[in-house]
């Protein structure tokens, strides 16, 4: 009798990872939406404009037939591409020292609405973190907060993804800008 | 007799599960090749010429030396970089009410054949689907059909991955096409 | 008492394999660091300087107001946008013939070292290989070697993901320079 409890219960719960499994096999991916690892961080960009070649951490490097390199093109930036090496901090301070840099590029993409595409790494070399963070993904910035995709990483981020969620701390004009960007890895190795 | 057939039983199964998962361990994921969410859509390219600036959905911002920005570059448009912001439709039809946006860029990269390397989103905000689609990949546009890889996703798309195939449904001269886009996500969250 | 210890050892095994993949599905992917599959590949790229179109694999597309098209950019180059189609060898010689095309863009992206971004694919349609790998993420060139991520692939690659190791194999002045790829993908399908 206690021989045939035991089994009975071995059977359940056989039965229970059984399913568990099969169903996990068939529809690929089934995970609970708990980050892994999160992380926050800010970065600074001081875009240049003919007249800050000293402090500029960005530039325009493309623009459509209608906009030039020096001012940001009309119809919401339609068409500008920007290059940018800004430094990472993990407060909002512009000044704290940074930890990282963010670099890459991001474009406006949009005629009726500030709206930009970006793809750029976090880059550490700290003892804090090693390896960079490689970012990819659609930012609609009049939004409060905005999601892109972790794409990979490498070193201490080695073959990560997940979710970046932007959220614009702060602007001043057409120069500055600073985002605050709160990393949240659903795969770590 | 029959407590030792039924533990008999429980031991092929529990070789057989031990097996499958050891397998998937060591190599990496191995899985079944059919797509957890499958979706279809048009998007719609209307490139800006220097007289269409009101129809216009997209804009040369980056050509090499011999190319300019109203007209594509020769030598199969190599090095022309496009970024665009493109209606996205359920059916083949242009006037059809717009579903979402594909935002991004795309680049040509080949001198003797039109290739193309894109980098983009499909962005929805609507009843049916809210978050964006991140997709990456070479676009060879001269096959019937090609490949490129969903790096991403947000909102409804969380975490997605899979291929998107790409076929060109339409082109007009140098000045409007419409790509056929095939979703096939194999992770879903 | 066989029958006991049958069950026991059952038991065992049971919590074994619960205790792993309860772990597994709490916190994300915990996966051995062994690819399923290694590649290395060389590729080769020839700048377009004003005077090489015949030779030339890339060119200049994008720079910042105080660059050009034909020459790089000061400051280590820093916003110069560059399409390429480099043809990709089994070794390090440039006459080698090709098993395939690398495709993308790169830019640079700090004023005071050289470090650039890459977005590209490499391209096979051998009898070897058929299919695309698409590569982003930060390339700090001055390092030895440097990482960047596999986030996808398409026929042969499908769904893959991993680590691409680069390493400078050559350069002559800036003109040509070849970079062998160490491909580690760690999730195969």
């Amino acid at each position: 009798m206690e021989v045939k409890n035991l089994i009975l219960s071995f059977f359940l719960l056989f039965l229970l990872v059984g399913i568990s499994s099969t169903t996990a096999a068939s529809n690929g991916k089934i995970k609970v939406r708990r980050p892994c690892k999160r992380l926050v961080f800010y970065f600074h960009d001081i875009i240049y404009n003919g007249r800050n070649s000293k402090n500029a951490t960005s530039a325009i490097v493309g623009a459509p037939a209608w906009g030039n390199r020096t001012i940001m093109a009309g119809q919401s930036h339609f068409g500008d591409l920007v290059v940018f090496d800004d430094p990472i901090t993990l407060d909002n301070n512009p000044h704290s020292t940074p930890v990282g840099r963010a670099q890459g590029f991001y474009l406006y993409d949009q005629k009726d609405i500030f709206t930009a595409w970006l793809g750029f790494s976090f880059v550490f070399n700290s003892t804090q973190h090693k390896g960079s963070i490689n970012f990819a993904g659609a930012d609609p910035l009049m939004n409060k907060t905005r999601d892109i995709s972790v794409v990979g990483g490498t070193g201490d981020f080695f073959m990560a993804r997940g979710i970046a969620t932007l959220m614009t701390d702060a602007f001043e004009g057409e120069v500055y800008f600073r985002l605050r960007v709160d990393i949240k890895l659903y795969e770590c190795w």
